[in-house]
């Protein structure tokens, strides 16, 4: 077991009154019904503790309030008059995401329950664009998933925005992002109005750390029923030009103390070579990024490097070459894995996190990068067969920010159930 | 401002009900003594938000379990009657911190106020004893520590040991401790054994992350006043033979998956060269480790390098060259600032902490050390201005990881008052 260190002593701890009582407790049986099941009233007052009574008064102002709804009758009693299960009514509250990138904009509105509303992606060349020119074009998308929400009558929990770079924790704002030749911006503000002034929250997040959260959402979604636990500690490695980290330390994102962390593209591991996006040299990306494989693996006029092209249908050409077994497709792709295991070993020292997880380019390139990655993990990390520490691949893809970013959005829900619908 | 991500899936939170309301309140009114200072109680209920029956109630319990007492009358009032203050009894609890390292063992008591009741630290040469040689070493120095509390009529809260090793999560025992040479050691029970299995909690810690929670207490109690609030993320680097990390993110220690976190001394960040304690080598401790240090600025019958000398009479020795210009020494400690600066660089970018805090050896050399690794910092984080990240030397040397090992031992009394003495 492990020692809890007492709260942090900046924070005076909350002093709970009953008003905030009664909303830790709708928060507790909300999640408990969508991480456990359907179950009755008193199957959650016997799994929470709480009593029967104080469940039925919680329970009904759930169902007010559009998130939970009565389910069939429960057949699991053999005695007694049957219950009425309770599920997760997902589809009145929807959450959504957006995603700038150096060659893509994408959105998704997901709801309550986690299914899919809606999802795109567009090919586009932000870099060589002006930021308002995307920042509109990212609008037209925004405005898009909110018509669909409003078009099944949903509820907008919020709309976090997915930016490659760094995000200032204190103001919520672009401040730089290298890869888009973007300093800083007010991305959140400048949304807003090109949105006309929405009434539902609209955040800012680092892509990478969104990505980092959709996929520990995946790892528990598909992982629930494994031996030896769920995951709560991850580093998801996203890559396309530039190369990002998010990690997911005790369940919670980290962000570092001005919001900067998982700069692990930068690291200083390669030898001096091609200028990095950041103006240096011997940064980690200049050797993993997507540029970097392209580099290797292609010539200059090689369609698979045409930024206009939806980068899917790029990474399917260069696919499709290593399955035939183009001797120079393979050798750069071995490389990149060699690289993308120095720099991985590094992050699993100092976080030993339990999974590593690739996505973005990495993800759909992983069966030629696993090999050497994992093979480096093993040799080069100090606790024994790597800390524990798995490498799998996202199934998410290039969606993983925009998910992770509806679902943040979503998260709030969770935490403070009184967010949305009328109080009872 | 940062979003929140939703508390993780794994952990169904806690419903609330009377009892675990009450510890809570308990809690929350003993910490804001703590962090804040003697008070009255009518300004801890306008304070904290709670009622003043429950917040006198609340304190009638703190004072009779010893935590609390009356303090001196409010002279802050100008109208009314004088309200009585109440501070904190730091006399009746005590904490103790105990260490193996590569050449020393320690051992801390302090009082609930922080205040140190014992300190001590012997030469001893770890590596060229027999594990249970060094424990029952260890043992005699906690049953002193022990003793002192005893003679004060204090109450102990439990026993923390500090080990430069991993330490697995699940079973809290040592894992591996290559700069002593041993494998898995289950020093929990062994020193149980020797002390002749004590009703007080005994557990074990990465010495790194004691030494980062003991900092981090150290920057609340000095940075209080400071204009921009205090810290909530650190990265403390411990230097002696071996290097270590520790980690504290948004105030709480990051111990990853299975508890190896912060594992930075083995980052492969330098050229093949010296052998490491791992078995591998490049890794960083052989570039930066007190080692390293004396391999370069010292010869091999140095008396700096004798490990039956006390480590800070060593170092005093190597200050002292360096204070008369010895250009051998000046030339060492500038190659080691620099490859301290390539690695804190990395940890920067990855985790960007408000904070770098130099402890171990690295502190002591801090005026030597600090120069390269600041200007790394700058130069090869991404973040503008290093991500805010300051470089600061501990105050407590050796003495940060039993000083944090006494220290989260009594956390565990502010997380729940209850653990201490009667109930009211």
């Amino acid at each position: 077991m492990t020692l809890t260190d007492g709260r942090r002593p900046g924070s005076r701890g909350v002093a709970a009154d009953h008003v905030s009582l009664r909303r830790n407790n709708l928060s507790v049986v909300l999640r408990h019904v969508r991480d456990l099941g359907p179950r009755s009233r008193a199957r959650i007052a016997d799994e929470t503790g709480l009593n029967k009574a104080t469940v039925s008064s919680l329970v009904a102002e759930l169902v007010d309030r559009g998130l939970l709804r009565e389910g069939p009758a429960d057949s699991s009693r053999a005695l007694g008059r049957p219950g009425q299960l309770v599920e997760l009514d997902g589809t009145g509250v929807c959450g959504v995401g957006a995603e700038i990138n150096v060659d893509y904009l994408a959105v998704a509105a997901l709801d309550l329950a986690g299914d899919v509303v809606l999802e795109k992606r567009v090919p586009v060349d932000v870099a060589h664009l002006e930021p308002g020119t995307t920042l509109d074009r990212l609008a037209e998308l925004v405005r898009e998933a909110v018509d669909a929400v409003e078009a099944r009558s949903g509820e907008l929990a919020g709309v976090t925005l997915a930016v490659p770079g760094l995000v200032q924790g204190e103001t919520g704002e672009l401040k730089l992002a290298p890869n888009l030749g973007w300093g800083e911006v007010s991305v959140a503000q400048e949304m807003r109005t090109r949105l006309g002034d929405p009434g539902y929250p609209l955040h800012v997040e680092n892509e990478a750390n969104l990505a980092a959260l959709a996929a520990y959402a995946e790892l528990h979604r598909t992982e629930d029923d494994r031996s030896g636990g769920v995951p709560h500690d991850l580093v998801l490695l996203t890559g396309a030009v530039g190369v990002g980290g998010g990690i997911v330390s005790n369940g919670h994102l980290l962000h570092g103390g001005a919001g900067y962390s998982g700069e692990v593209g930068h690291m200083p591991v390669a030898p001096p070579g091609r200028t990095c996006g950041c103006g240096r040299t011997g940064c980690w990306e200049t050797v993993v990024g997507l540029t970097a494989l392209l580099h290797k693996a292609t010539d200059r006029d090689d369609p698979v490097r045409d930024p206009s092209l939806d980068v899917e249908q790029r990474l399917a050409g260069i696919t499709r070459r290593a399955e035939a077994g183009d001797a120079r497709t393979l050798s750069a792709l071995k490389d990149v894995g060699t690289w993308l295991g120095i720099g991985g070993a590094i992050l699993v020292n100092i976080l030993n996190p339990d999974v590593l997880v690739l996505g973005g380019y990495f993800a759909v390139l992983g069966p030629w990068l696993k090999e050497p990655l994992e093979k480096a993990i093993q040799e080069r990390v100090i606790a024994p067969d790597g800390g524990g520490c798995r490498v799998v691949r996202s199934e998410l893809g290039f969606a993983a920010a925009v998910r992770g970013g509806a679902q943040i959005s979503l998260d709030q829900v969770f935490v403070d159930p009184t967010r949305i619908g009328a109080a009872s």
